[in-house]
């Protein structure tokens, strides 16, 4: 008989239990943390009206949006889970308190091209703060703040929030006189880091950019130091453009206030430039600085309207992303994620028979009311095959009941680790 | 400006924080439950080749399914989360130690007429015990069992556990002669409740069922009692066929674990007779015993193939449902589910001026360390705003911090409700 193929679709992610289990830790390491900081969750539809996505995405993304019909909908599946915020947004306007700080974590559906660490369905984690009309400055540190609290408690490593201003740079561009060209340039300045200095220099070229103005951007592009430094080499550049002076008094003011907040791991990198329809002030990207290559592991800004084609007013917000399929798949492969809680409980409960079971169910509800997780293994079979199920599924812990146990209820906890035996008052009082 | 329709699809559920913290709770009550049994959570893709899904879906069902194209492959929607977990069993089988308990909780999709109280996307909350090859009866008292547990937990009043089998009905209608008739007979009964008696009575005459075995059939399904007396009434009827006396042996069996368990909400009812494509054995719904009806609660059973057509091997397993988001919604509407907790924090801290930030961070995540919930409210204006912040979002406690309070560090938490000033060491002590 022919058979169905089961296997996941390409650029489908589905985990084996042990991975799920660290999956969802992870997830919700990043839940808490949004809720820890006073942001609440929303939970929107997966499925839109197609005019409600295509307002919002550019030519890239429109290719890549998974559409269906219903009756007479056009429906598809959201892309990100900005649009879907924003249409949240101008709908409940008048039910939400503004800022307003949602916690959006959910899948979305990109039909690109399928390729090594690129899925088509993935999980984003979002956290966006939004105000109804103008949005503080202070609230664009909460946001990177915010992602160093997650990578501080996740545990993957040194990183590094690398933190740019959008203003700045256009304002940098519009004072060389590229201000018509600095859409064009800004996507070669963040190509800068995967093409080589010679290819980069070509490209501008291309665009007919003087070799003089081409130095300028790069000396720009690679001012390091500490931000105090890079902030004084930017006033030294005696630019007047008002847009570069806005956008650099709100990066020292988004840097100083991180540093009031002891987010030691951000700097300032003139390079971010990030995705180019949408942010208009502060940009971020999270690097890992021990695996450079897995590239941005969380990325957002601030975005001056949220939804502009869905309401009459203005929601100024900043947000920030983390990709969780991608980064899950990314950090299992070189080695940083592993999956070492499998077991689906903390013990097992064997019946030797069914005669058992009664007493047995009582023994495991009364120790799930101590907080344990507790399997009871219910199907016939030699004792050892019971045992071979809680060393298989790696529960460290089994209690083994037969008549005699029940009759003078003196039970043991076996170690299945180094087989040692511990009566079970005494194990429930070393936990 | 034209503006795009920002309000969800018709059918699909999108609820305020407040709503979304409730529904987010019970979703969480669900899982815990699942996880302290031994359950391991899997996630399977929301979209799926559409020959899977067909492969499995009867007629009814096939019209409901979301489908899509992107590039060659035609797909779908999952309307289901078992065919997903047939799939992803058949899939694993050799990674997965059996019997596999597998908690499976997510969104579904199905076109219907949209109507009361139906979604077109819903969560379903799934638990299932897989075995490979022949699964012991006893885990169809778990499943039923957990199902108690969840309900009891969520306290949403007093709840009935209908319990029938499928064999037994079967081998029921074949000792009437009906055997070839059994599934619209099993369709009709399935109907009973929702019908008057008299065209309970006429569907079955439009079959051509002799009034006597009408009548035969009518008894059957009214036979009421504890336990104990509906199993000695069926044995009373002395039915010899093979089908019949399996299906009541099964029955039984569960009934006597469900009492062991001390699941006093399941009861036999022999109307019980759920979907006909699927069920093999043991069969349950779940009612509100105020609130008969909103219809099932949580409904399942045991089926004897699940992988048939996706693997050669023979699967069994039994598992229960419960359709969050429909439940929800009714619960919502006639008051037994309220949103009362509608805070995004614990506690506000109110920064007077920027001055007051840096203090006001560490404040906050001392705060945060000592697991409470901590929003900042970093926005300019006048206290009283920042006051009335608090109030709408219903944050029951916060503390302003002005020039005076970062000198000499007494801080101070005020009762929103009353106005009333605390000692923040009082406070903290008395939580």
């Amino acid at each position: 008989m022919q058979k169905v193929n089961t296997a996941p679709l390409s650029g489908f992610m589905q985990l084996l239990p042990e991975d799920q289990i660290e999956f969802d830790r992870i997830k919700q390491v990043i839940l808490n943390a949004h809720h820890r900081n006073g942001f609440l969750s929303i939970e929107t539809p997966i499925v839109h009206r197609q005019e409600l996505l295509f307002a919002k995405a550019g030519s890239d993304t429109e290719k890549q949006i998974y559409q269906l019909e219903k009756g007479d909908h056009k429906l598809a599946l959201r892309f990100d889970l900005t649009v879907p915020l924003a249409a949240y947004v101008a709908e409940n306007q008048s039910y939400l308190n503004f800022p307003f700080k949602a916690s959006n974590i959910g899948k979305v559906y990109r039909g690109e091209r399928s390729q090594r660490g690129r899925y088509r369905e993935f999980y984003q984690c979002d956290a966006d703060v939004i105000a109804r009309g103008e949005l503080d400055i202070a609230y664009d540190a909460e946001i990177i703040g915010l992602i160093h609290e997650i990578y501080s408690e996740l545990n993957f490593g040194k990183f590094t929030l690398r933190v740019s201003n959008r203003k700045l740079l256009n304002g940098f561009l519009n004072s060389l006189g590229l201000g018509e060209k600095s859409i064009e340039v800004s996507r070669i300045i963040d190509d800068a880091e995967k093409i080589s200095e010679q290819e980069f220099v070509q490209k501008l070229q291309d665009l007919k950019v003087a070799q003089k103005t081409i130095d300028h951007i790069t000396q720009f592009i690679n001012i390091k130091g500490e931000s105090t430094e890079i902030i004084a080499q930017l006033r030294d550049l005696k630019i007047t453009d008002e847009q570069f002076l806005t956008g650099l008094s709100e990066l020292q003011t988004v840097m100083s206030l991180l540093a009031a907040k002891n987010v030691t791991t951000a700097k300032i990198d003139l390079m971010i430039v990030r995705g180019l329809d949408y942010y208009t002030g502060t940009v971020y990207e999270t690097i890992l600085n021990d695996h450079p290559n897995v590239g941005s592991v969380s990325s957002g800004g601030r975005y001056d309207n949220l939804t502009s084609t869905f309401s009459n007013e203005t929601f100024q917000g900043v947000g920030g992303s983390i990709g969780l399929t991608r980064l899950f798949s990314v950090l299992k492969e070189i080695g940083i994620i592993k999956s070492e809680n499998t077991a689906p409980a903390d013990l097992l409960v064997i019946p030797m028979s069914p005669d058992q079971f009664p007493f047995c169910y009582k023994l495991a509800t009364d120790l799930r009311s101590q907080n344990l997780k507790i399997d009871t293994y219910l199907a016939s079979g030699k004792v050892a095959k019971k045992l071979s199920f809680a060393d298989k599924s790696h529960i460290p812990y089994t209690i083994v009941v037969g008549e005699n146990e029940v009759e003078t209820n003196r039970l043991h906890v076996k170690n299945m680790t180094d087989g040692s035996l511990t009566p079970l008052d005494e194990f429930l009082q070393n936990r």
